[in-house]
């Protein structure tokens, strides 16, 4: 087996509230923070400052083009030649990017995690494991309802019309054709002890051979 | 951790040549053939020698009912708790159980492999790993017609109505929804590196756990 420097890239992909960002938080507990430099997708919504409030209210944030990936993709591949790269931040009640970036510094695993990590090819073969989360629909919007509702202060209505609008036709167009390319797929997320143990192991496996 | 001497089970489920036997396969090149002991459940058919042989071809041998799963419960029991076991053998010319057995002893790992295992809620609870290799239909249909027509000197004619009569509305109505039951999902099967890479890491550090 070849020990190689190069530090490998694991996606964690699904549907809203599938339970992606808890296989992530499961990942950097079992390897070590230090060993992790993690990027959200969604950090890299498109700056819309150019944009009024009312235009900017109006993106589809479901959809790709709302990203720019080809800045996480220029991310990734720093990262894994060594250099420290500054991470978008986004700010959520503006609609657009934050003036604030946060710097990641390269490290053995670079953790990417979106719901449509997959769906660009470019980010997609910058990965070595691929790893989507599959969780019921109606579980997912119950779990999303609950979230929006204590949070963020929303209304059961208006929760649901975004569901339906865009949160749900964006699904079935993007995010669940492409579980097509995951390599592993891991039903209920980072409650599934079993999986997350074999995805864990492989993490663990892959920084020894690193060390020795 | 606990470090348990009671042998751990992986049961691998998925349609009728989804690739199911490569992973077991692998598995079992991977970590050394000695600590394996390997369940096929279609060794398990039903003993039909009561039957004359025109109702024998007339089974529905992609029903739960054709298998003597009790049978197969008792054998993993049986191996996780250290004795040996004779398992039958199936000859499928005659459609009806062999006359011989075959010795199975017990090893760390035991491997449960069939298209049914995890429809019954007796065997499927036993199982400590339980992987789901799902394939595309079509791709399944192609790779079962190809080898019913070589190695079985089968018809295509034949093989398409078997298919439609039996195999795909079993796959249907049994395996597809017992997927459910999966702790991991492979797409493509053996032939999935990365997934049998995180799925052998994950035996070979149960195993190093059993020694320590």
């Amino acid at each position: 087996m070849l020990h190689s420097p190069i530090p490998f890239v694991i996606g964690v992909a699904g549907g809203t509230a599938s339970g992606k960002t808890t296989v992530s938080r499961r990942i950097q507990e079992a390897v070590n923070i230090a060993n992790i430099a993690y990027l959200q997708h969604d950090n890299y919504y498109r700056d819309q400052s150019h944009l009024t409030m009312e235009q900017r209210v109006r993106t589809n944030y479901d959809h790709p083009n709302s990203l720019e990936t080809s800045l996480l993709v220029q991310h990734v591949i720093a990262l894994k030649t060594g250099r420290t790269v500054e991470m978008p931040l986004y700010d959520f009640s503006q609609h657009t990017r934050s003036t604030r970036t946060q710097q990641v510094i390269p490290a053995p695993i670079i953790l990417v995690e979106g719901i449509l990590i997959f769906t660009e090819k470019d980010l997609r073969d910058l990965m070595d494991i691929r790893i989507f989360v599959e969780t019921d629909a109606d579980v997912r919007f119950i779990r999303r309802l609950r979230r929006d509702i204590s949070e963020r202060g929303r209304t059961l209505d208006s929760v649901v019309k975004q569901y339906m609008a865009t949160v749900r036709p964006m699904h079935l167009e993007f995010v669940e054709p492409s579980k097509r390319y995951a390599d592993v797929i891991v039903p209920q997320g980072g409650d599934n002890r079993v999986a997350m143990e074999m995805i864990i192991s492989r993490a663990q496996l892959l920084l020894q051979e690193r060390r020795t």
